[in-house]
């Protein structure tokens, strides 16, 4: 029999660079998992409770880099990546720097290319998770950038949660990632709607929570549906159709108004139907709507 | 040992009035259930699979509510209820209609009253389902009226689907109802604003729709602690602060510029979350938008 210590493979250094909330999680994380961790943040003082875990913090950015093969940066935006790692010079080479900093795809692009011009590969990140769940399985990272880059770096990187790997193309996570941002507002504004509209008729938000997380529960039964119906091109309304959902907008229009909450939410989403019934989709499914967010808004006001 | 069926209670009849996608879901599932039950539809031919069943078609809607003490009515719209029930005269006495058609809180109290003066018990209703999950446990339909007529007959309105009993006040159902499908729209609107975005980078909308969900069940966990949030009136920014969301926001208008999309529902969303900066909750959590959606925003343009 081996000895079960030699069974396991090595549990590389790595770097986090960034000790905001989030930043701090991902140091936690890969430190509960075994990993020689690195650390450093623009005020030292961050990294304090991370040390007291066993994390070594780098007396300066470029210390933090060299420390191991994969580098991880989470900060406030593009700005601050670059404030930090324009300085370094070729201390990239041969590394992955993995890039959860929120962005947008065309920011990701440019970091792709700086990364690569020092000899290193970027990999573009998005954390679709609270702090706090970081380091758990419903923790979801999603990745884009170069597959051999993340298949090298997975192990590591499942650490900090369950972890997606999107594509090659360097947009991806940041079009996923506000994408499912886009889905978390709408859950939210309308959860609120929904909360405001209630509360005038003195239901708590707390009672109404266990109706509405089974509503989102049908729902999310619904999305492959739908998007299949997206992909083909067709919307057939066999469960119900756009024609309905406005009439039943038009419920929810009028019971904001009569209890004197703000209808304004009601009326847009009721005004946007409206349009794709005008376009001729009164009798499909709610998918006709896609062809809605499709169209092009111009540039903004 | 006794005899099992004899252990049994016995299965009440019950009437079906309504014979829509959703009504025929309805009584089929009272079939399955071993419910004697009674239809009517003012088109007689979509009884036929009923009958074929075992259903009972009525002459007349009268005969199909005195078949038994609990009808159960699903029609387009209450101008359709009352075009129903206005000529029975005083069938209803010592009977409970159940009305599962959507309508507002006001239209159910104007039937509550009309069914009273009757002679009969009115239970307003609303389904939180697809007509395809009517009959299992995954549909929900929550009730408001007097709680004896709902305990009375809830082992039959089990065969639904999950019954959730609000209250009392008549207006519940349909303020839940408006609730729960104002989140329904919110994420659908959501999601496919996300699908627009990643299809003009050639993503298909199944593919994004694994994300999505997990998207979808990351935020539900949060619920409780926003509703809890709104309930206090105090929203602390532990997690992420609306200045953050902002700021993100700020990437989703973008980017759907950048890609060709809309950026309307986008630019309203990011519109709303600045208004609420304004009023000084950008330190605060995104619970704080509740104070955005209490606001009555006047009578209709």
């Amino acid at each position: 029999m081996q000895d079960r210590d030699a069974e396991q493979p090595p549990v590389p250094p790595v770097t986090v660079i960034g000790l905001g909330l989030m930043g701090q999680a991902l140091a936690g994380a890969f430190l509960r998992a075994g990993h020689p961790t690195t650390v450093w943040n623009r005020t030292a003082a961050k990294a304090e409770p991370l040390v007291a875990q066993g994390a070594k913090l780098a007396d300066s950015a470029a210390d933090a880099v060299v420390a191991g093969p994969l580098i991880v940066v989470c900060v406030s935006d593009y700005d601050a990546v670059h404030a930090l790692l324009d300085p370094l010079g070729g201390v990239l080479e041969g590394r992955v720097l993995v890039n959860l900093t929120s962005g947008t795809s065309a920011q990701a692009g440019a970091a792709t290319e700086w990364v690569a011009r020092r000899g290193g590969t970027y990999l573009d990140g998005g954390i679709m998770a609270s702090p706090a769940s970081v380091g758990t399985a419903d923790a979801v990272l999603a990745y884009s950038g170069p597959r051999a880059a993340f298949d090298a770096h997975s192990p590591a990187l499942e650490s900090l949660g369950t972890g997606m790997y999107l594509g090659a193309d360097h947009r991806l996570s940041a079009l996923h990632e506000v994408a499912v941002t886009s889905l978390m507002w709408g859950m939210l504004n309308a959860f609120f709607q929904g909360a405001a509209l209630l509360g005038a008729a003195e239901v708590d938000a707390s009672a109404y929570t266990p109706l509405a997380v089974r509503g989102i529960a049908a729902v999310t039964e619904w999305l492959p549906g739908y998007a299949r119906q997206v992909d083909d091109g067709t919307y057939p309304g066999d469960d119900s159709t756009l024609d309905t959902h406005v009439a039943a907008m038009e419920h929810l229009v009028h019971e904001s108004e009569s209890l004197g909450v703000s209808a304004e939410l009601p009326r847009y989403v009721k005004a946007l139907a409206d349009r794709a019934v005008a376009d001729g989709h009164g009798g499909d499914s709610y998918a006709a709507m896609i062809e809605q967010f499709r169209k092009p808004s111009g540039t903004r006001p």
